[in-house]
This record gives C-alpha cells, structure tokens and sequence, in this order.
C-alpha cells in the first residue's frame, strides 16, 4: 500500500493511492495514520478495504489537494547521524563504530511539498535527503536485526533539514540544528515493505534549483534499517508510528569546498526510488 | 493549585491538592493534564473551579492510590545539561557558554514513586534530581526572559535518570543514555507559579538508601527557567505541555571517586522545596 494524508495542515484525511491519478478514500474506516492506528494493528485491518473498494472502483480523483506528511505527529523522531560511508568522508568524519543517534522536535514534521523555513539567525541551512523508517508496533528488546522486520510499518522519503551552525557552533548535541519549525518534510507516501523489492538497493537523489546535489543509494549505508531498529530497542522503546530518518548520502551543502547553504527563494527536489519525490521552497525567516 | 494525577498507569484522573489529606476531583471537567489541555487555557478554566468546590467542600480524600506523572506524556522532554556550576565541576567540564540542550524519549515519563529499572547492559546508572518546567502555551520565539513567565504553567520535582556508558561512551549524542523505559519520574505535583516565592531559592536533595548523594538549591543554576525558555524558542517550538528538565546539581553517582552507581534494590528518595518528594526502587534488568 501507498498511505497518503491529503488536506489542510492539521485536518488532513487519510487515504491509499492507487496511482497517480487515483485513491481509495479511508477516512470513513481510519482516524488517522497515527500511533493508534499503527498499534492496533492497522495495516492489516485497512488491507482487504483498500482491496475491495480498489476492486469495485470505490475509487477518488485527486484533485490538486495539499500533501500532508504520510503519517500524524510521531511519539519522537530519531535520527542517526554519519550513516553512509561516503557522506562521512565528506564531513571529515569517520565512520562510526555504532549508530550516532540524535533526535529532533516531533513538531518538526510538515507535508513533501510544503515550504521549509529558515530560522531566524541562520547562517547555515542545509539539506539531507534520506530514507525514513516508521515503526509498527510497541518496540523493546528485539533479539536479532531479523526481528526488526516485523516491526517496522513502511518506508518514505525524508528531508532531514539541518542548520549546521545551531548544530555544531552552539554547544554541543546536534538537536539544537536539528528541530526548527518546518525541519523534517516526509512523504509523499508511506510504503509498506511488501511494495519494495530491496530497500537496501534505492536510489537517492536531490537538487537545488535544478542543480543535482546530493546522489546516493541505500547500499552505501553503514548500517542498515533492520540494525538500526535492532539496535535502537537496546536503548529506548519506540512507539507504534514513531519515525527513524536513517541518515544521508553525500551532497550536503556542508560538503562542498566553499560550503553551499540555502538561501531565501531556493527550490529543493529530493526522491527516493519507489517512495515518490518532494519539492520544497525556501523561505526567509519570519 | 497543586495538580496531580492518580490512578493505576494510562488511567489516571485530573485533581488539584488541597493538602496531605484531600483533594479537588476534576476527572469531570478535565479530561487530562496534556497539550490539549494546556494549549486551550486549562488552567484558568480549572482555578475557579477548585476555589469553588474546596470552598463548599466539594472535596474528596486521598485513599493510597498510586501517583502519576502530574502531566500526560508530552510532546518533547528537552533537557538542560551541565546546568549547575557545582556539578559541571564535580564532572570535570567547563561551564557552558550556553545552554546544552539534549533530550529524552517522551515514554519515559513515570510517576514519582514508581519503580526505575536498569536497562539490559548498564554498567552506570545514575541518579539526577532536578527542576522541571512545564510549558503552558505553544512558544516560539520569545523577545525576552521575561516574557518566558507567562509560557510556563509550572514546576515539578524530576529524576532524571541516566546511564553513563550509553551517554558517554557509545558514540556521542547523550539521548542513548537518558531514553530508557523509566527513566524520566516527574511529581507528585505540577505546582503553578504563583505557589513559589521564588523559584530561585529552592532547595534539592536526593538519598540513596538512606545516605544523603545530592544536596544543592536552585540559585546556583547557571541559566535560570526563564533564561532557558527564552533561549530554546530560538531554535524549536515547544509545544503546551512539554517537559524541560533544568539540570542538575552536585553529588551525581559519576562525580564520586570511585564512582557510585544505581544497583537492584536501590531506593533513591528526593525532592524540592514546596513541589514535593518522589521515592523510587531500583529493579534488575527484565
């Protein structure tokens, strides 16, 4: 299935996209694509009435509505840092030995093509494009990266938007540049595993105004999903819809040789290879 | 008012304390102390509530039940560090030029005598009484300390519990070590700001089986709760309800010489001041 979320900020309705042109909508079975639904079994419950109704042309037209984020507000929105070898290099980092985890503001999340906005007293925004991990279920003490598997609900695109000023110059922990309003776009849509042939074989890419930045796939990642869910559950327990942005490829604006960062009027294209695509203009701060 | 809440786990009703004895029931009028609630003006709406029924005597009376956190699991809990200049010296760091922001997963949050318990693999768990502040509205960008008060609807008495090796030795970023299943006890109470005289003079202590490890008092924070809010809505938006937890002062189990860490069976008892005690045991792995 592919979960979308379409409508105004804060009242959009949940839905499964058929194609581009068409959906089945849920809003009648589903309150919403949130930690309830995920925890109480959800997927499987919507799976025959996508079905069904896709079957008996119970059937919308999309019709140029806003995109929400794929899923409502998470319980908390982890992120592990320095996660593909080669966007390590870039950073003059190395590779680390475990997963860096940080963590950035729930609120953070806005819908794929909604605007990002700098925050005021940036002077360093940048861009991360990355595969996002929802979690399924209550999740605690996996036993094996295997494990991981049944835990996990789908897959989408991320922008992990960063200002790495507030995240590196201002006293240590990068949640600091990590958690301004409008910092995390997610979406188009939430893909469930059965859709994707190797998550571990995808192709990422993102552009600034036309200007291919960042190119990658999900091969190149230090560790892969099912560890990092592995991993993550020695630690903390994730709740049912909680988001994981698994880190990105090289390309960051803090990359280049002089660094490039994001300027008021910028438009930013970012895809993921089966999970759709986001555009996103960049505001001045307010 | 004093709020709590009471009742087994994920079933706790709304109350205002009156004193050791009675309370205001407010399970009708309220249905809980969270973002809603304080986002919509809750606490101007309850105040004449309480004052009404304590004064027809309206009132019921404590029987044993168990004490929740006083405020449902928040959106965010961020976490101040290095917050005490006493402590930053017993932990052998520099005072920070400015506030160290980390956070916490928000289900860690417990009631104040609920049992804390070790995660599987901890070789330092460690104990840290501190003031929590409660945000009271949705808070972005304040002009100034000052204007910090009017976004704060009060203050409680918090264990910020921590495990040292996963903080500080597993590849950087302090969440690894402060996320763990209850890890965050908060109450008994959310006490309003017009209860306290003066939220810079309050003492804080915390014991361990008895023996007395923490003994400090607010007016050595480095950055006060105004200081504080005012500086983190220049990087996120916090949202009513959430969480800060301000920092901690001397005597934390990492600070002796050999150190002293948590260990089964354990109780740590602390408190503040006028927001009350907290009692927790210490249990194994599960």
């Amino acid at each position: 299935m592919f979960l979308m979320r379409i409508g105004a900020p804060g009242a959009e309705k949940p839905i499964a996209r058929l194609d581009d042109d068409t959906y089945v909508d849920l809003a009648d079975v589903v309150d919403d694509f949130d930690e309830a639904f995920f925890g109480s079994g959800g997927l499987d419950r919507i799976r025959p009435v996508v079905a069904e109704r896709a079957a008996a042309g119970q059937v919308s037209r999309f019709a140029g509505e806003r995109i929400g984020a794929p899923i409502a507000r998470p319980h908390q929105i982890l992120c592990i840092g320095l996660n593909y070898r080669d966007h390590a290099a870039e950073t003059g980092q190395a590779v680390p030995a475990e997963p860096i985890l940080f963590t950035k503001s729930p609120n953070t999340l806005i819908g794929p093509d909604d605007d990002v906005r700098i925050p005021r007293g940036s002077t360093k925004p940048d861009w991360e494009v990355e595969l996002g991990v929802v979690i399924g279920r209550r999740t605690s003490y996996l036993d094996s990266p295997e494990e991981a598997r049944d835990a996990i609900a789908g897959f989408c695109v991320v922008n992990d938007v960063s200002e790495r000023a507030f995240q590196i110059e201002r006293a240590g922990q990068w949640v600091k540049g990590k958690s301004a309003e409008t910092f995390n776009p997610a979406g188009p849509w939430l893909v469930t595993p059965d859709e994707i042939d190797d998550v571990l074989d995808l192709d990422m890419w993102l552009d600034v105004n036309g200007v291919r930045r960042q190119t990658g796939n999900t091969k190149t990642m230090v560790f892969d999903p099912y560890v990092i869910v592995h991993y993550l559950s020695q630690f903390l327990v994730m709740e049912p819809g909680d988001l994981i942005n698994t880190g990105t490829p090289p390309g960051v604006g803090m990359g280049f040789d002089p660094p490039v960062w994001l300027q008021p009027g910028d438009v930013m294209e970012l895809g993921i290879t089966g999970l759709g695509a986001q555009q996103q203009t960049v505001l001045a701060p307010r």
